[in-house]
C-alpha cells in the first residue's frame, strides 16, 4: 500500500524522526561524496499551482542526486480539476510517474489528487500547511539544539502572522513533545481547528502550546525564533499598510527582542524574508543567531529524505550510506 | 540516414508491428525492473506548440528511463518559423540535441522541421495526425486480442467526431489489416483525403473500412469501441451547445451502446475525457470495460519504443532486454 | 575558493586557451561516443531573465553529457532583486545547486548573483558581454585556422552594429593577440570603453583593434566576417527601418563582399540570422564559407569545457578523456 505525505498529523512522533534521521544520514552520503542511486531512473512529477523557487529546486536537485529526474509541471500547465477529473488526471499521471508532488492553492486538491493517485503523492504546501517545510524545519532545529538540551526540551517561537508556516511548525514541534508559542497580535493568531491539532499532540507527546501577544510570556528562555512574511500570501487580505501597523515595530524580529530569548538563542525564517520588514539585516546576516540559509539548504536535505522513505527505500538507503561512511 | 515518424503512412505493416513488439519488450524489461540505458547521456529536444501533459510526461519520463534526458521546451519558447528560418532552427537544434519531437499546429511544420533537421523527428501530434498515439493504441489493442481472435480479425469503431485521433486510428487499423469503422453524424466523418489513405492501406492489407451514421451497422461485433471529446480542439469551430445536439445522445458511448457490440467489447479514449457527454462514468470506470488508463500507460509504452527505434538501438536494446528476461 | 565566468577580461590568454582545449577535447572524446561522468549527478541552476533558445538548450544537453542535470528557471520564475534581495537569492540557490548560470537584462545582476554565490557563476549574457559566446566562437576559429596561420595571424572582421557579441568578440580575439576590426557606420561602433579594453589587451597579448566605416581597410585580408542582426535587441532602439536605411546595402555580408577579403575567407553569425538582410542565403548556405552552424553546436562544445573548468575537474577530465582517446 503507498502512503502520501500530506500532512505530519498522520504521521506518528517516531515516524516523523525516522524520517529527519534518515534525511541527515543522506545529507552526511552526500556532503561525504558518495553517489546514491536508489532512485535510479525513477520519475518524480511535481505540479505547480502557484510558482515556488525553493521548493521547486529543492525536489529537482534531490530527484538528480537520488539517480532520478524531477519533472516540473508549472502553473498553468496541468489545471487540476478543469478539463479533467481530478479522478483522470491523478489515475494518468500515476501511470507515468513513480511519485507525484503538487503545490496546491487549496487543501482539498491534493488531498483528492492523493485519494485517486496509485502512487505516492506530497504536499508542496497548501493553504492549511507545509509538510515538507516542517520536516526541513526540525531537521534544522535538530542539528543546531542549544548545548545540552535534547529537543523536547526546547521552547520554539513563531513571532507574527498566523501562515500555514507558523500552523506546520506548531504541529510538527507539538508532535515532538517540545514547547511551541505563536506570538501573535489577536485576530492574527492560530485558530481553533489548529488548536484541536496542538492539544491532541501536546497530550500524545508531552510537549506544550501557547498563543499570546504577552512579549515576555513568549519570549522568555526562547531557543529558536522563527517569523514569516507580514502580507502578499493571500488574494483576500488587508492592504499593505494596514497589516505594517499591526505587526510593525512590536513584532519585527531585531537584536532588542533576541535580547528577551535564550542567550543562545537561534533565529529561523522560511524564505524569502523581507529585510527590514519583520527581521533586520542585523539579525538575518548574524553568523552566530541566524541559522535561516542552513534552513534553506535543509529544504533539500529534507526532499531527499522524503523521497527515499516513501519510495520504500529506507532500510536499502541506511545501509548503503552507514557502508559509504563506515558506521554500522 | 536518419528516419523520421511523421505519419504511420511511410512505414509497412511489419515495420510498425516492429516497433509495437520492441515497445511491449521494453515495457516488460522496465516492469521487472531492469534498467536500461540504451539512450545514455542523449537529449530529445520537445518543441511544444500547443501544451500537452500526456504527452510531454511519457516523453519525459521515457528518456529518463532509457538513460537519457527530455528537453521542455514550451510553447512560446521556440515560435517555429518566426525569429529565424525552419531550416536555421532545425539545423541548429539538430547540432544541439540527438533526436527531436513537436507538437505542432499545422502539419506543414512538422513536415519543414524533418526535412531541414539532421536528427530523427518524431510527430508529436499535428491538425493532421497523431501517430505516437496510434502506436500507443495498437499496443493497447495487441494487449487486449479478444480470446482466439488474431489482430487482423478485430472490429475497431471510432465513435463521435472525425478528429485526428479517429483520423490517425483509422490509418493504423487499416495498415494492419484489421476492420475500422468511423461511426459518426455526417458532416462529421472521415473526408476523401483520409479515405483514399484508407482504401490504399486495405488494398495492401486485406483490411476493411466503413464511414456510417447507421448504428446497428456502426456497432455489430464491434471489438473496441473508442471515442474522443465534441468540442475544444479547435479554434473555428461551432459552439459548443450546437456541437452537442450534434452528437448527444446517439454517438454517448454508454452501457446500452456497449451493449450492441460484441459481448467482449473494451472500450478506449485517449483522454482527456469529459465524463457524462460523449461516455459516461459506468462505462469508464468498469474494470472490465474500460482500458483507457491502459492506454494512457502505453504512450509511455510507445514512446520508449519509438525513441530506441529511431535511435537506432533496436537491435542492442532486444538483446539486452531478452537477456535480462531470460528469454531468446 | 570559487571561480566565476563573467567576463573573459578576468583571464589571461593562457587561461583561455586552457578552456577552449578543454572544450575540444570534451568533444572528440563525446563525438567518439566515450561517456563522461565528471560532473555525476551535479545540478546547473539555469536563471533567464530573457529567454533564449541556444543557450539554454546547449548548457542543458552540456549537463546530460557530463552525468549532471540542469535546472531550467524560467523568465518571471526567479525574479532576481524583486521579491527578495540578490543576497539571500544568491546565497539559498547556492546552497541547493552546485554552479549557477543567469542570462541577465543588466549587467549588474551576474555581477551581483556572482558576488554574494558562494558557488561558480556563469555569465549566460548581457546587455555587457556574451563570454559564453566568446568561447565557442574562439574555438570554431581554432578548427578554422587558414592553412599555415596561427591564431596570432588572423584578422577577424565584425560587420554591422556594435552588439554585445562584436563587443564580447572584440575582447576575446584582443586578448588571443590576434587582429579585430569592427567595420560600421558611424554612430553604432564599439564606444570608448570598450575600446580602452582593446587598448589594455592589445598591450599584452600583441594584437590589433581597428574600428572603420571604411570598407577597403576593413575587409583587406580578413580571414573571417563575423555578423549579427541589425534591429530588435534592445527596447530603446530606432525603428527598423531606420535601422535598415543605416545599415543596408552596405553592411550586408553578400558574395560580392567576401571577395574583398581573404579567398579562404570564413563567415560567422551568432544566430539567429535574418536572411536577406545582414545576410544573404547564398552566403550562408554555402558549405565552404559559411561555419555558423558549426559555431552553434561550439556552444554546446563551450559549455561542457566552461562547466567542467569551474567545477575544477580540469585535470581529471583531461586524464579521463586522454586515455579514452589512446592519447597522452
Amino acid at each position: 500500500m503507498k502512503k502520501d505525505y500530506i500532512t505530519t498529523q498522520d504521521f506518528t512522533k517516531e515516524e516523523l524522526l525516522d524520517i529527519a534521521n534518515l534525511s541527515i544520514l543522506i545529507k552526511a552520503n552526500i556532503k561525504a561524496g558518495y553517489p546514491l542511486n536508489v532512485l535510479y531512473h525513477k520519475t518524480l512529477g511535481m505540479i505547480f499551482e502557484q510558482a515556488s523557487t525553493r521548493t521547486r529546486v529543492s525536489f529537482e536537485t534531490a530527484m538528480t542526486q537520488l539517480g532520478g529526474h524531477a519533472q516540473y509541471l508549472a502553473p498553468g500547465q496541468i489545471q487540476l480539476g478543469k478539463h479533467e477529473s481530478m479522478k483522470d488526471t491523478s489515475i494518468v499521471l500515476s501511470r507515468l510517474t513513480d511519485i507525484l508532488m503538487a503545490r496546491v492553492i487549496e487543501r482539498k486538491t491534493v488531498d483528492e489528487l492523493a485519494k485517486y493517485s496509485t502512487v505516492p503523492v506530497i504536499n508542496g504546501m497548501s493553504d492549511y500547511n507545509h509538510p515538507t517545510q516542517e520536516m526541513g524545519d526540525i531537521i534544522t532545529i535538530m542539528e543546531h539544539l542549544p548545548e545540552g538540551k535534547k529537543l523536547e526540551d526546547c521552547k520554539i517561537v513563531f513571532v507574527g502572522d498566523c501562515t500555514q508556516v507558523c500552523a506546520s511548525l506548531m504541529m510538527m514541534i507539538t508532535k515532538m513533545g517540545a514547547h511551541f508559542v505563536h506570538y501573535g497580535p489577536k485576530g492574527f493568531q492560530l485558530g481553533e481547528e489548529y488548536l484541536r491539532l496542538a492539544e491532541e499532540n501536546c497530550r500524545v507527546s508531552g510537549g506544550s502550546y501557547l498563543v499570546t501577544d504577552n512579549e515576555e510570556e513568549a519570549l522568555k528562555d526562547a531557543d529558536f525564533i522563527y517569523t514569516d512574511v507580514w502580507y502578499g500570501l493571500y488574494e483576500s487580505e488587508l492592504p499593505k499598510e494596514k497589516r505594517m501597523e499591526i505587526f510593525y515595530p512590536k513584532y519585527q524580529v531585531n537584536m532588542d527582542m533576541l535580547k528577551k530569548c535564550s542567550p543562545n538563542v537561534k533565529f529561523m525564517h522560511c524564505l524569502p524574508a523581507t529585510r527590514g520588514e519583520e527581521v533586520t539585516d542585523e539579525v538575518m546576516d548574524d553568523k552566530n543567531i541566524s541559522i535561516c540559509f542552513d534552513e534553506a539548504e535543509n529544504r533539500l536535505t529534507a526532499m531527499r529524505g522524503l523521497l527515499v522513505y516513501f519510495m520504500g527505500k529506507k532500510d536499502e538507503t541506511i545501509e548503503i550510506c552507514n557502508k559509504n561512511l563506515g558506521r554500522n
